[in-house]
């Protein structure tokens, strides 16, 4: 059974065929968000400490953390904010160390600057997932030393040096060679996370069915755990949510181990605890019976991230343990 | 491609690998419904056909039509009343016309006992949809005959004399022994819907990994198509549209291809749509997008039946084709 292994300070989260589903919290991403990016230039962590904390009350049990801010008023003053490989690493740092000392969870370090993955990786405690690898030449020969260098699993993104195809066994054939390249410098395949790439279903009517058939493909071959933006298959529909909230259980039920998705909807959690519960990776249902009292909860209109932060503190207070009680001092 | 072909007076609904899943309506049933029982037992159709026209409104494309009704009070006068081989037959022809007078959907006729089968064949439109033959021999015996000479699909349930089976491959054998004792009356494949049985997940904590695992094994290895009472999968948990709304996305992604279900709930619909959709069965979207516009009206208070009426009704007027349609006079 493949186990990736990953770790805070104290914590150890497992993605696995015989694990509950990984939900990586996406939120701490600048790219995108103007706000935040503006806040991350002037110093405020607010957002990313609030961010931090309710995706973890929501169910992440894994934080990825992206440092692609792009900082306008600093690059007016400064040509050197221009770059990339100049802004990242030091933010790269500050975020992960704020966030590691606000919540004992797993960090996922993601970047497309190979200095802002080295200084994720110096400053993480524990094992943290690093996003990404592709199979562009450049990149493969950039990062797959890192890899093993901190001996950390890595999400592998199934492009290459011809860009992403809609072919899915090209796609399969990218991943294949990732996970053989990887295998040159002595990593396993447990340590490869691959995302087979998820298209907007708008865009594309097969990317359901491909992602389907590619990722039961990529776990009977290949043997590796896999993840995906899940929120990239509803791009341009009407009623998003419902859309994720029926590809997740569906994904999950193909094999899926792991998504990089935003945990703070009710709905699509809903989802991946009921399929969790289907797939039998739900003891007992403790997990599925827990997401109903938070659920009860929202009917007297608090919201699912402050419902579940009730939730969380209230087993706190009484001794329970969660992934993401806050560290103490 | 395996295509079951179901028809109402004018309709045609295919249950097929290639198509929509098959939403069959659950609620013309007065087992456990004791109230809509004793309105039968005073010939009062009201409430039958209020659910014919809501859930035909609400996305069912077959209507289930059980007439397992027990008349407590003729029973007290009539002792022939104890017997369902009395009660059924003219029950099943009274619903089984009061229905086709008002929604022109194929029906799906529900006994236990053989004569009210007959009495529904003989009057039904159409090619209805025969529920259910077993693996049991005396069932056999007198099911395979009328199956081949009303020239009807039918719903095999995958248990025999030996009751049901824990082990999904003697699930799969006894399914396999149908479809092969089919055969021997002429019976194609294609006309054999399979209903491998949903356990309750609270009673058998595998029972939904079994289903997924059953559904594609049937589809592959005896290319049949497949049914199950859906809502069974939650009975006993808390918050059980929420299961049953993972559940059909990932039965779907599986292979599974019809459900005798009740579509008035709005969150089911949405999880099987939003699949349709992921499956590619859903050209541009449409269905998508109408319920879509079905839930936006929701948020003024209206329910799912309501607003889905008032959404069909409004399709009605501008010419739209829908299989629901009120029939005229």
């Amino acid at each position: 059974m493949t186990r990736t292994v990953i770790e805070s300070a104290t914590k150890t989260v497992i993605i696995g065929f015989d694990e509950p589903f990984c939900v990586i919290g996406e939120r701490i991403n600048p790219t995108g968000r103007k706000k935040l990016a503006a806040e991350l230039e002037l110093g405020d962590f607010s957002t990313v400490e609030r961010d931090a904390l309710e995706q973890v009350a929501c169910g992440a049990t894994v934080l990825d953390i992206n440092s692609g801010a792009v900082f306008s008023n600093k690059m007016a003053e400064d040509p050197r904010y221009a770059d990339n490989n100049f802004v990242e690493p030091p933010l790269m740092r500050d975020l992960c160390a704020r966030v590691q000392a606000l919540v004992d969870v797993p960090l996922c370090i993601d970047s497309s600057v190979p200095a802002a993955l080295l200084a994720g990786l110096e400053t993480c405690n524990g094992r943290p997932l690093l996003n990404s690898v592709t199979g562009e030449e450049e990149r493969l020969e950039a990062i797959l030393p890192l890899v093993k260098k901190f001996n950390v699993p890595v999400v592998a993104i199934s492009n290459d040096d011809t860009g992403i195809s809609e072919d899915r066994d090209v796609r399969f054939a990218v991943a294949k060679k990732i996970v053989e390249r990887a295998a040159d410098y002595g990593i396993p395949a447990h340590d490869i996370v691959v995302d087979p790439l998820v298209m907007p279903i708008g865009a594309m009517a097969t990317a359901g069915h491909q992602v389907f058939t590619l990722v039961r493909r990529l776990r009977d071959e290949l043997g590796v755990n896999t993840t995906c933006g899940a929120s990239n298959i509803s791009f341009g529909l009407p009623n998003r949510h419902g859309v994720n909230a029926a590809f997740l259980p569906m994904a999950i039920g193909a094999g899926m181990t792991s998504a990089i998705m935003n945990p703070v909807r009710a709905q699509e959690m809903e989802a991946i605890r009921a399929a969790n519960l289907l797939m039998n990776h739900d003891a007992n249902g403790g997990a599925w019976i827990g997401l109903t009292k938070v659920m009860d909860a929202m009917k007297d209109g608090a919201s699912f991230a402050e419902a579940s932060r009730a939730a969380m503190d209230a087993g706190a207070r009484t001794g329970g343990r969660r992934g993401g009680r806050r560290a103490r001092g």
